[in-house]
């Protein structure tokens, strides 16, 4: 769908948290080979362990494309990130973006990437000429798992990039779907949901995973949370137009209230599973969780193993930390009897 | 959000049928105060009942705007109701137009509007100027009861509307927002939420029913249904957005499948309930169904008396056709204990 020219410099701007990065560290993580330096509007922002560059410095070296790493509020290009972005096509980068904040939106950025023959990706929304449909509901061939969510940023991409690459070295077929910004800009497919129109939505998840081989696996990249203040409508859209045979509850152990609502408690798994369930069963009938993928970034490796014999034994789930193996939540995918 | 001049000149255009002015009908239904004149292209065109102007009379006795009542196929703009909005704008007039040609696409009509200093509402999507956020969740003061539906085109809008008259009636604060690009004409005010970007669904929500006094009710018009296979998406970010205190199911008796999908049933009005109250309590721990209003536009008399009553057994829930006023939905909404 895009074709962003590599190799990548990774635009980290001044956040200080890993999570102020989320996009530059997916794309280090899974697509190292395409990551060639950083830049950073200061140094204390997070270091993505790449080689600090500017974008003249950038182009000099052969890097192609300044992909915009970092995430502000709300997906809006700050005046601090538009003279980046204008400093790099100045420099002769393209620039690669999910931002709401579209860059091809912006006439004066427009004209200057036309000027110095560089092209600019909003590689949130619908590509150009894609005439979306509303939702139709028809049943599709093919099998479908769902990466669901306790929270945002909890590991939904993480895990079904994990079950992808493991299904695969167990032989089985399986594709990623991505469906936020990240996923896009690791697979080099997929559509942002988010930035579709409400209407669209379902109907825009059912063409992203379209009818299969009766024993392939679609791996859906989830989003948001069902439950979630603002993002719950993206999470029902996509659980509709999903219509999972599967999915698995991504958690963070010790995340007790969502991200940015100190005062909205994160749901248990048990509470978390149950509404997924009522919500996708009128498109499948035979939905149900397969297991838990428990983000243990926070946790030592003792409390790590603790934290998932507890889950384990209190969800009666299989419960993975996906940096270990994703293996027995591909177990309990596959040996589920056919419906 | 939109605030549209008052009192309207609603054009009519040429159309023959009660049909094909729709939205004028609605207003005129809902509206009569703000509605002050007509302009009918022919003779022939379907009378409204109102005063006969052209724009430029209706100017000099003090309209303020041109409100698109007619419909087109596919809400296209033909030429000669172009022509009228031109006749229009030249007179002075504001114009609001719900249709899917938006008025200030066409350059013409937008230099035109600007040099005489008058303003096009396309009342379909977000307003210009309007920055959406995503939403916050943080509970607002007064009182919010949402119409839900176990269908689209169900009677979410009238059943919203009858109340918010109704209370009034009764003396009692109710406001009705609206959510869609005809209750926004007849509100003059509202947003239709389904152009709206899905991640922003529940914060455009939250501001169109912003803090109130104590005992005040937003009487918010639904759209949707959150087991809609394309509509769920919508349902839920207004159901978050919303935090409703209360809410109504909205059902046409007979109806056994979703318009345009023959093989997904209704729901059963406790399923709605259900699905509504498990989606809805995270963001409102005391939100209850009030009862049910039910649309009996295709039952005789004795049918009707029949529905309702077999429907208040079933339920336990206060059932009525909102035709014949909603005073028993009231009295169990504002009945309530506050919590």
């Amino acid at each position: 769908m895009f074709s962003i020219p590599k190799p990548y410099l990774i635009f980290v701007g001044e956040g200080l948290e890993a999570l102020d990065v989320k996009t530059g560290q997916g794309l280090v993580e899974w697509r190292p080979e395409w990551c060639s330096g950083q830049y950073r509007l200061t140094e204390s922002a997070y270091d993505l362990g790449l080689v600090d560059m500017i974008p003249s410095a950038a182009k000099a070296a052969g890097l192609a494309t300044m992909v915009i790493g970092g995430a502000t509020f709300g997906g809006r290009l700050t005046q601090a990130w538009r003279a980046a972005v204008v400093e790099a096509i100045e420099a002769g980068l393209n620039v690669a973006s999910g931002m709401h904040d579209r860059l091809n939106a912006d006439p004066g950025l427009a004209k200057l990437a036309k000027e110095r023959g560089v092209s600019l990706f909003d590689v949130r929304g619908l590509p150009e000429n894609y005439a979306p449909n509303v939702g139709n509901g028809r049943r599709r061939a093919g099998k479908r798992l769902l990466t669901v969510g306790t929270d945002c940023a909890v590991g939904k991409k993480f895990t079904a990039l994990c079950i992808e690459r493991d299904m695969r070295k167990m032989g089985l077929a399986a594709t990623f779907r991505a469906t936020g910004q990240t996923g896009v800009l690791i697979s080099g497919g997929g559509i942002a949901i988010d930035a579709v129109v409400a209407d669209f939505l379902a109907g825009v998840v059912e063409t992203l995973s379209p009818d299969a081989e009766p024993d392939h696996w679609d791996i859906i990249e989830g989003q948001g949370a069902l439950h979630h203040p603002a993002y719950g409508a993206v999470s029902l859209g996509l659980l509709h137009g999903s219509q999972p045979d599967a999915f698995v509850v991504c958690h963070e152990a010790g995340r007790t209230a969502l991200i940015g609502y100190p005062e909205v408690t994160t749901p248990t798994i048990e509470e978390c599973v149950m509404l997924n369930v009522t919500n996708a069963r009128r498109m499948n009938s035979n939905v149900h969780c397969i297991g838990v993928s428990l983000n243990c970034a926070a946790l030592t490796p003792q409390e790590r193993e603790l934290a998932l014999a507890e889950l384990e034994e209190s969800t009666g789930l299989p419960v993975v930390d996906p940096l270990f193996g994703t293996d027995r939540l591909i177990e309990a995918m596959v040996s589920a009897r056919p419906c």
